[in-house]
């Protein structure tokens, strides 16, 4: 088999990259190592950039997420028992973030993959290797059904997640990592109850962080941080409510609906980033690259736009036989990667409560929440962060 | 002896607190363990906010400050072998700092003092001690010429330092104590050479901190970031000046003069608070109740907000015989300080290079230190808290 530009990962980031080749001329495959359904099962963020909306918009797979989307015009700290509401359009001229999980995202850019007869290999399992990505003859290789499959290429694209091929495919001594592991996860829970809230709440107690998200206005997503060793079978749904009851205002416990979980896992938290994102005709894109703690709601966006950043790249080699986007790729995504790690990072350190920290760091944190929500400066920063900085 | 306020301490903060009570017709004594000259020989801080200026001219002291003081509109961020301005009236409104040394704050207070004829008891050494401000009739003791002295009084104002008998002399599970040590110091060098610019620079570099300092067109101070254990010996001025330079831009070590050292001396740095600022009739204010890093330049500034807030409460105690100022002042000026805690620590946590720390966070402090710089919130949150936050 021959591509232009075989895709290994058929999450959102290769999905989207394959749209928007697809609409530039530009030949691909996808491989997959897991089924459909896996991909579809996995519960993950919701909360898209203007900049991620847009590229949908680009792939022609905006129209459901217009409909069901919900436009959030700001989020509420809740600390020291207090909510303060961050309105995001005040403070960055105009801008909104759209809710929408990136499930639905997924199934989008997968029913307008079949629809465009584009092939994708699922259930490829752990048979998918990369080879001559050093050379100009690269070629992806996995097992289906029995069989040896190759797949001849000019490129690709390891949009397969940090767990992925792609970047254990690269010699240790070609890239360099850099990582945090924060001592907590996040417990989450979904279910089929009307949020507490119509807007997010990043909540801020001395008992922990808790966040109250939602997937629709019928469908509720919360979470608690918990200790790293936690499992979710220690967690009843009971508990979990009257957890997240503990870190809420009252106006909030009081509207608090519970009901039985559709899913409860823990993720843990984690900040990671690979550098560089190119090794030869090997491009890495979205968690395949850097993983972000969720707090700041990041991980989808950034994979939108090293997504974005590498299909302009791809389409100006093709149509005007330059490399200069392919040779700036892996700076232009990194920097907007490493502002977005920033983030990310802060946002967690200001919101959490993690165990050796001391009594002054939690007066710092108190005043940081504090100053945060009274200075303009300040909230125009997190809002211009949350929203999304430019591209 | 009877007094109305006894103040512990001759520094700026006790200093100005005298000026300020005095202009409100309430009598005080102020007993400093250190000779005048002792107190005028410390080199400290030199960047005034426009808070601490307008209390200058309230005092009536601010016509050398005028004259000699140089209005500064911005400082200059070093990283990365490229500086950037913030731009303070830009960002704030049009606020900007005085740049005029605390020795000279000192000198301006103690003339007036003595041009009052206010009492002031230098030399008392480790002779004082504090009475009685749990109760009614608080006491100040001290022996001077070999003999013992009491002054019976309304309040006690506690102004002398972290190291002072004030805190001390406060039962310890009546107050709480919250401390970073930074490890590091700061080695500063007062030289009589034209600063390398007209403005601060504060340098990050892979070395370390540095910061380009003056205290008038012909003085200038510098410091270096060096480690905890270092001593002020070790250090040459030849040695200085060539770490110095290694922290600097072409340009600016292209144009630095050095000079032999008027003074050199290591600052740790330490944020401290202690709470609440008032134990019945004994009020803490200034370096006696907290400390910053120097980094934000929060020192003094901090000193003085606490005696403006401290000497309303006492006028409005002896005017209109309301409790309710000092009642308020520990609340009021813990607020204030905090902010100046927060600033002070996040301005040091971003710009100087600590052992034990990872790749990520060098990254970090790197994206932070670029989006500072290219983001109008983030620049204009720096300005608010340089100049100084509201009162």
């Amino acid at each position: 088999m021959r591509t232009q530009v075989a895709i290994v990962g058929a999450g959102p980031a290769g999905l989207l990259l394959g749209q928007l080749l697809h609409r530039a001329g530009i030949a691909t495959v996808i491989v997959e190592r897991q089924s459909a359904a896996h991909v579809l099962g996995r519960i993950r963020a919701g909360v898209l950039e203007q900049v991620t909306v847009d590229l949908m918009d680009e792939c022609g797979v905006g129209t459901r997420m217009h409909a069901e989307g919900l436009v959030h015009q700001g989020i509420e700290l809740l600390f020291q028992g207090a909510r303060h509401r961050i309105d995001f359009p005040g403070l960055t001229g105009g801008r909104t973030v759209t809710v929408y999980g990136q499930t639905e995202v997924t199934r989008d850019l997968m029913a307008a993959r079949a629809q465009a007869g584009l092939p994708t290999v699922y259930d490829a399992g752990d048979t998918v290797t990369l080879h001559g990505f050093d050379g100009s003859t690269p070629q992806v290789r996995y097992r289906h059904g029995g069989q040896e499959h190759v797949i001849d290429c000019d490129f690709i694209a390891g949009c397969d997640g940090y767990h992925g091929v792609s970047r254990a495919s690269v010699p240790a001594n070609a890239i360099h990592e850099f990582e945090k592991v924060y001592p907590s996860g996040w417990l989450g829970l979904l279910a089929d109850v009307p949020p507490v809230c119509h807007e997010l709440i990043y909540a801020h107690s001395e008992r922990g962080f808790a966040l109250c998200s939602m997937r629709s206005p019928s469908r509720s997503r919360y979470y608690v941080q918990v200790p790293p060793d936690s499992k979710v079978e220690q967690w009843s749904d009971d508990a979990f409510w009257a957890e997240l009851r503990l870190r809420l205002d009252p106006q909030a416990r009081e509207r608090l609906v519970t009901g039985p979980a559709l899913e409860k896992s823990i993720a843990p938290l984690r900040s990671f980033v690979a550098e560089p994102m190119r090794f030869g005709r090997l491009f890495l894109a979205g968690d395949a690259a850097h993983i972000v703690p969720p707090t700041g709601a990041k991980g989808l966006n950034l994979a939108a736009s090293d997504v974005k950043y590498l299909a302009s790249a791809l389409a100006e080699h093709y149509g005007e036989r330059s490399s200069a986007g392919l040779d700036h790729y892996s700076a232009r995504a990194l920097r907007r990667v490493w502002k977005a790690e920033r983030f990310s990072w802060w946002f967690t350190m200001a919101t959490h409560r993690f165990p050796g920290t001391s009594g002054f760091d939690h007066r710092i944190q108190e005043s940081e929440l504090d100053y945060l929500v009274h200075s303009k400066a300040a909230s125009a920063a997190l809002a211009e962060n949350y929203v999304g900085l430019p591209l």
